[in-house]
């Protein structure tokens, strides 16, 4: 019995009809189907890196006492109070923010940050709406927005992966002069070691872009992703959020980030920070409608590890392991000689990802020659025209150093770059 | 320094308008800023009742063994397949249910079933539309609606509390004839010790109901929500769900339960199954741009204490503790004498919820003066306007004998029947 044959038609939304399933979906099933092929493509955390015994005592802790109970209970709304205090604690202390940048009581904790970036979006934007985002950006949140119906408009970017700041100016002169600025909700960017390009944005194009919107008098709402934030490698040059940043100040911001992937990516809590009042509200109303909180369990438990500092030293552990990885990675980069052939990289600075740019003329996008190849080889990767919101260009690679292990990841990257050498 | 004290405008999107606090929140708040104030309206479950040591024991077991450093990793949306085989085994082994009525194929994890009723009015229907509820039903369910512009039509009820058969022919019939059934999209029924009421909808009822809606041509999804299934207290009269209900074979179906409830609230761990492959891709996909699926840590742990049989014993348990505390419960209610003044009530067979009915006259409104006596007496309750589509009648009570132990909730019933006795 696998269901009846012939469905009853179901009259589905406006909304649902843009629900699809997203294109990557195919190329992540690759491995679980062909168990030889190795996968530069999931963006998961590395198995071995998971804090299994901190967790398993941390759990053993809290439930030994009586006391704590209440953590196998329901939990509110926007989430525990300590957990949304310590998270701000943990934020004001970077040498980068301003003291009180984050504030407890516009915090929302979330299931991961792709809950808050989903909610976010939905309060924000009617279908056919636009947002500003990078070029590249966060795949994912391309596929969130094609299933709101929303439209992503790239800004520019330069030869260094910059935002383009005089093209950006014409740009939005542009969008204006064709009449969609009234349409342009938000502007979304992800300012460290951004999801593909493993690129954070420097304190003077994140102020640079705000005085371009401000001379257009496009006060929207900013929305900075910080996923990967707390996996900084050494030294850690970390930059000002938009919270801390004078320049902002007018727009209404909201700041993203997770415990997922600088913790363990299984227990799935992250967390927003909204400084517009009305906006956090309406953000707190949709997820009390959708799922009334996040997990009081999971979110005690990080309680607990930042309460200990154990969270703190755990992502300066991480940030060691990522950044041994990342070095790895690099040397089979460069010992293979690709760059010869006219490859280009950039060592990623923290993050679980590298962003690799092909010669002109190789396309490398999913069923192309050149991704079969490497599939023939036994290796997979990320196309980069998944991650523009034109799908384009075509000759851009995502490759994730984070899921596999040492020795797999040289073997992966090995069959790589034989393809790419020889192609 | 707390947010602005003037915020820049936001034009929010137009389904984030009806984004607005829902009215029992003001309600909730009460024992938080009035500790003395006992809650009959929280539907918390007993922090007594906890499986704290169970818990424990299975994430120690867990995470001692590297093979499961996979559970602190990310799942798959759909989530873990061992996961969805135990618990469509769980549900296929009830008496009442037909062989392989579950499928893990049709079922998706979700957070809490909450999440499951959510995507599904999102998938079904825009702003405008309609939906059939019972009378009363689930009021979270009333404000989710609300923050979707979905319509909720109450079905008529008769004096035992069930669907009024003959009575929906009509409703049918006058709302085909107001043009309204073009717009009426799902039908969403509680089958087990439904929120507020308690009460389960018999085979004879639900078949009844599956052939009005047929005899009007409404093939309409109908969606089951059996929250509280797992919580029947003895002797268990269980009644076969929509799955197994053959005048249910073609119409789309979606049942929803929860691990949330009868185990864990502070996991938060739901599911759906869904019979129409179509229906349940779109959930799955929504869901896969809202969070990319529930936390794994927590599947794993619901995975465990079903492989090991824990969650069938744990359940009979808790049903045995909850039954004691009705019974506590109703004797107070007895020996209060208010029955002599004309209030009703039925005897739950399963779930935290006893739903009263006031003498005609009684108005029990939040802010009318029977609450404003009841609250300063020390006690409150849920409105039982709350919970009907309409927002009337206004003389039922929901009250909630899940949170409360034994003694506060013996001194909480007691204030309550004073103000009843003597109002």
């Amino acid at each position: 019995m696998n269901g009846p044959s012939t469905e009853v038609p179901i009259q589905f939304s406006d909304s649902a009809e843009a629900l699809i399933e997203p294109s990557i979906n195919e190329l992540m099933r690759i491995p679980l189907e062909e168990p030889d092929i190795l996968s530069l493509a999931a963006g998961f955390t590395d198995n071995d890196a998971l804090p299994m015994a901190l967790v398993r005592e941390t759990v053993d802790r809290l439930l030994s006492d009586r006391q704590n109970k209440e953590s196998l209970q329901y939990g509110t709304t926007p989430g525990r109070p300590d957990l949304r205090r310590l998270t701000c604690n943990f934020l004001n202390q970077k040498p980068s923010e301003q003291a009180g940048a984050f504030q407890p009581d516009q915090t929302l904790i979330t299931n991961g940050s792709q809950q808050a970036l989903y909610i976010a979006m939905q309060t924000l934007c009617d279908p056919g709406d636009y947002i500003l985002v990078e070029s590249p950006t966060y795949f994912v949140m391309l596929s969130l927005l094609q299933g709101l119906q929303i439209n992503p408009i790239g800004m520019p970017a330069n030869e260094a992966g910059e935002i383009d700041l005089p093209a950006l100016d014409q740009q939005l002169e542009e969008l204006r002069q064709a009449g969609k600025t009234k349409k342009l909700r938000a502007v979304y960017i992800m300012g460290y070691f951004a999801n593909p390009s493993s690129r954070s944005i420097g304190l003077e194009e994140k102020t640079g872009l705000a005085e371009i919107l401000k001379k257009h008098s496009l006060l929207l709402p900013v929305i900075e992703d910080a996923a990967y934030r707390d996996l900084a490698y050494a030294p850690v040059d970390d930059t000002p959020s938009i919270l801390s940043i004078p320049e902002y100040a007018d727009f209404p911001k909201l700041y993203t980030g997770t415990y997922t992937k600088p913790f363990a990516s299984g227990l799935k809590v992250g967390f927003c920070v909204c400084s517009h009042r009305e906006w956090l509200n309406k953000i707190v109303y949709s997820k009390g409608n959708q799922d009334f909180g996040t997990a009081n369990f999971n979110q005690k438990i990080i309680e607990e590890i930042l309460k200990s500092g154990e969270y703190g030293k755990l992502t300066i552990e991480l940030g060691r392991h990522y950044q041994e990885k990342a070095l790895r990675a690099l040397s089979v980069l460069e010992n293979s000689k690709i760059a010869d052939k006219g490859w280009k990289w950039r060592e990623p600075k923290g993050g679980l990802l590298m962003w690799l740019q092909a010669p002109i003329g190789i396309n490398t996008d999913f069923g192309e020659r050149f991704s079969k190849e490497c599939k023939d080889r036994g290796v997979i990767y990320v196309p980069g025209a998944f991650c523009f919101a034109s799908g384009e260009p075509h000759h851009f690679i995502r490759l994730s150093i984070g899921t596999l292990n040492n020795d797999l990841l040289k073997v992966a990257l090995e069959r790589f770059t034989e393809v790419a050498f020889t192609y």
